[in-house]
């Protein structure tokens, strides 16, 4: 640590997603010296990671380094690191193998899943926030193919083929159409044993109705395009259960070798070296500047922050309000480098955004609700906008242009450890008998 | 098993790599009940598995679902599993969970690396025959650059952008000139606290000359390619050890953090079971029909098969020779049905390819030796033309023409367990000091 002695400022940027990659690019011009720090060496475009674990997206098409994504901003530098915790009284960030001084600091970390308690689900029920999360997904489901195509128990077989997403948020409800599709479409053709058609997409959700975030008309009309493609759809309906042998809902017990978790988020564990006070979900109560309590060079934001609106609503957890953040954390570092205030910051709610499948989608902008094709054209044309990189760009909508007019997803790869999904839950050595 | 019964035969084959895949399409028409087993769901395009180890195809670029491949062939039943041992005896294969039964078998079951009697190298210098040997090996030369970044000592930097391949071969001399290329053009923008151009690339081979299988002009043109590109290239060079500080070559200690095997090859264990003579390298010793003697319903056919050309030369453990073995496998079946005789295999030797890097390869095509632009044009057509489905085609050239004109690769992702190989070879905690 050796820039103590002159007087550019330090600024640390914790996790290089939207809120932090925004950040660092609104501090170009400033004269500043940034570290970014983020265990991963790559940006995730978060919004399609459900179709990396469908197997319509290779990861690379959703994931740029950061390091190129920056490589033309001479005052930053990107490390790979784990920011274990923050001195705030020392101001240190202190890494795994290693120790950075900062005058401001910017933490992004964002947000892992939450089982509300149940961490012994999290084996059965794979949460989808990273890379390796989405190829773990990918695997199970085309696992369950394979063994249904191998299982003679029309039981057993009827477990393998049920498909059970627990939470009908955004990514419960992306995932869940794009499994109804895969059975229905991608895979119809591929096994001769039995009929991938009869494949049941179970979609559970504990409050009252679908994308609770979204306008109630909006809900309805997304749950009506589920069931179109033949998903199950089940509202105020806890899962009370889960294990190897499936879930239960409510009452019933309901068979399924593949459960998929999008139901909670919990914060990064970091937040609480900061020794605030955080919310039920463990973000960080900040202040309108995003800054944290006596410690003005401290803010949060992304999905680690939790702040009102004007509305008295919660900021939500979405790629926009990250971004925003970071927008604003950069300029009110510049302000604070002129001696200037910033008034405190406020989101910008452009609208919400959800696919349910092919050319199926709901969105809300501004005050207009739209549903059905118009939706998902919106849909692709704001994600395709905001994806990082125009070669990344042109990938995936050569990807979706192949899907759509083919039904074929590319990326339909089984990779990584195999024969530990396949065991039967109780018994061994039944599934595997062969009918040759 | 039911079908004994019935006289329909049953042809088992065992992977679904380049013979095994050629096999079951050969039968496409013959009255045959064909089970089709491997312990992928994938057939991988194996010549370019470098491509993915340095980050310019994705894994999905270069493999398809092997029941998407014969998904319109009627008479074929794929099934993941893992054949353990052959029962030849009894006419059956043993899988890790099950039995299956067969008139007819055909095993295509390859080979993997082996390390000459010092298998203690393989966490030290992975070998690449598998996605997920790729996947590890561009972990490490990415992880290489970023651990480069944040080192201080100039000596241990050193350490870190010096990558050793060791083998000549195909293998051996792509991944060299690959490893090159990113280093003086990919990189070189991207990291602010060394020049990439600095890192040395150094590929060992204890033969006399680079690409032994080919003639000695093209040898000789390969090599002068590869030192222009700024690989240092050792002929003649045993290597004596490999351990995490690097390699020992004759006398000298080359301290390197990323080595790279390209070196041997062992026949899959499997061969093992039949109870026949094998050769060295584990490959069994099969008749002129490519039946193994005193088993005449059993072939061996691609990597996993020993048997000699009519010039005395042996049959490479090329893609086309296993092709060819697939072909002659399923024709010798398809006339044993109708009681007749097949003659005796006969490799076709059509030539032999290498790419150095950027328009730059050598080729031997029937009698016409090129290098340069016009071997490496070959090269890239032949390949293309032999990517198994339109879709990988399409998306393979786009992903090379990306590269060829932007210099960029698109798959620059590091996934997977990261901070294992970051640790320092003997002290820990010293390489992961910070300069802010």
């Amino acid at each position: 640590m050796s820039s103590a002695a002159t007087h550019e400022t330090r600024v640390v940027i914790l996790g290089g997603g939207f809120g932090g990659l925004e950040a660092a690019k609104g501090l170009r011009r400033a004269p500043v010296k940034i570290t970014l720090v983020d265990r991963r060496n790559h940006h995730l475009f978060q919004p399609l990671l459900y179709q990396v674990a469908t197997a319509a997206l290779n990861p690379s098409n959703i994931a740029s380094p950061i390091r190129h994504v920056l490589r033309d901003q001479k005052n930053v530098d990107v490390i790979l690191g784990e920011a274990v915790s923050i001195d705030a009284d020392g101001r240190r960030v202190i890494l795994a193998d290693g120790v950075l001084e900062y005058d401001e600091l910017i933490i992004a970390t964002g947000a892992t899943h939450s089982y509300f308690g149940h961490d012994n689900w999290a084996a059965d029920a794979p949460g989808l926030k990273t890379i390796e999360d989405a190829l773990d997904i990918r695997r199970r489901v085309l696992l369950a193919y394979e063994a249904a195509e191998r299982e003679t128990d029309p039981e057993k077989r009827r477990a393998w083929q049920t498909f059970v997403i627990v939470g009908a948020g955004p990514t419960g409800v992306e995932m869940a159409g794009a499994l109804a599709e895969i059975s229905r479409h991608v895979l119809s053709k591929d096994f001769h044993h039995f009929d991938t058609r009869e494949a049941r997409v179970l979609l559970v959700e504990a409050g009252p109705r679908v994308l609770s975030t979204f306008p109630a008309d909006l809900s309805e009309k997304a749950r009506a395009q589920l069931v179109r493609l033949g998903v199950d759809v089940r509202t105020g309906a806890p899962v009370s259960q889960i294990d190897d042998h499936g879930v239960t809902i409510g009452g019933e017990q309901v068979p399924s070798r593949t459960v998929i978790w999008a139901a909670g988020v919990a914060a990064s564990p970091l937040a609480r070296s900061l020794g605030v006070p955080l919310d039920r979900s463990g973000r960080v109560l900040i202040e309108p500047d995003l800054s944290i309590p006596g410690h003005p060079e401290i803010v949060v934001i992304g999905d680690l922050a939790s702040i009102q609106q004007a509305n008295g609503q919660p900021v939500p957890g979405v790629a926009p309000a990250a971004m925003q953040g970071g927008r604003y954390a950069a300029t009110r570092i510049k302000n604070g480098l002129k001696g200037k205030t910033t008034a405190a910051f406020r989101y910008n709610d452009k609208g919400s955004l959800a696919t349910i499948g092919r050319a199926s989608a709901v969105a809300k902008i501004g005050s207009l609700h739209l549903s059905g094709f118009p939706a998902w054209l919106a849909w692709l044309l704001i994600h395709i906008f905001f994806l990082i990189g125009f070669r990344n760009r042109f990938f995936v909508l050569g990807e979706w242009a192949w899907i759509y007019f083919t039904y074929e997803r590319g990326a339909r790869l089984i990779t990584g450890p195999v024969h530990n999904l396949l065991d039967a839950p109780e018994e061994n050595g039944e599934t595997g008998k062969v009918s040759a």
